[in-house]
């Protein structure tokens, strides 16, 4: 990278260190869901079409990303900052709960979809929530485990078959 | 292959040889689920430990054997035979399904489990079983699509984890 920058015209390395100072000065944290944004609010959480009863709960800003590219989800998010690992030295105290506990009563959240990575880590991580917050009344679902779509029987590992089978559906 | 069967000692060709006649002769197809088996009825539809009123319905034998490693499903199976796929020139017609309904009432069958493959094909089978078996009272349900365990949202593809989403089952 430093050859890239001492090859390419003096003015370009300028920008691009323009660039990262405005990155850095510009945005910040949404105060509301922790994602990234350049306002005091993201703009998923100031969009009013979006239904502000539904929150999905993701570790990282960059997960919100991968959900809307589904075109599924219309509601809001919150990013925990990460997974409870034991491993890891990630404890609950160090994500983002309270804060979506604090969320739940005052917007009148309805559903807590919790889309934590489908690993040890962020099946401990739900469980958590669904402990922690269900006395609130929420409701709380998690992302369907199973087959990837377009994919073979074949190549399913055991433990994706099993979670296939108990949680199937009524067609 | 040839080359081999020059090399090694002539006993262990004409064994070879023998086992393969052997398969052929003594291996069929069992009458109730059409399984691989050696005699009448396959060793899981005899085996009087399975619940024969749920009924996992699979494109072919060799699926049997991935489900069984999940040790999760504790019923019988049924082979279709394949999928509908009008590229690939096979009609329901084809496919067990007549066979399929008459164990439905034969059996007191109350749940089919339809395991065809994650794709076009087997979703269109799944859907074409559940509107003509139906009407028998059967309760039809599908393998779950979603996350594969132990995966990563990052990689998940935008139709799976849509999936993922409308799946989602409460914790």
């Amino acid at each position: 990278m430093a050859f890239h920058l001492l090859s390419v015209e003096e003015a370009d390395a300028l920008r691009l260190a323009q660039s990262i100072v405005d990155l850095r000065e510009q945005l910040g944290i949404c105060r509301r869901c922790f994602n990234v944004t350049s306002s005091e609010e993201c703009a998923l959480c100031r969009d009013p079409k979006r239904d502000g009863s539904i929150v999905c709960v993701v570790e990282r800003a960059q997960d919100i990303a991968v959900i809307e590219r589904t075109q599924e989800f219309r509601g809001r998010y919150h990013v925990l900052g990460g997974s409870i690992s034991p491993i890891g030295g990630v404890g609950p105290g160090q994500l983002r709960i309270a804060e979506l506990g604090d969320r739940i009563a005052a917007e009148g959240i309805v559903e807590l979809i919790v889309a934590t990575n489908p690993t040890v880590e962020g099946d401990v991580t739900a469980m958590y929530l669904a402990r922690e917050l269900k006395p609130t009344g929420v409701r709380i679902t998690r992302l369907a485990m199973g087959l990837p779509v377009g994919g073979d029987l074949d190549y399913a590992d055991e433990l994706t078959l099993g979670r296939a089978l108990t949680g199937r559906m009524e067609i």
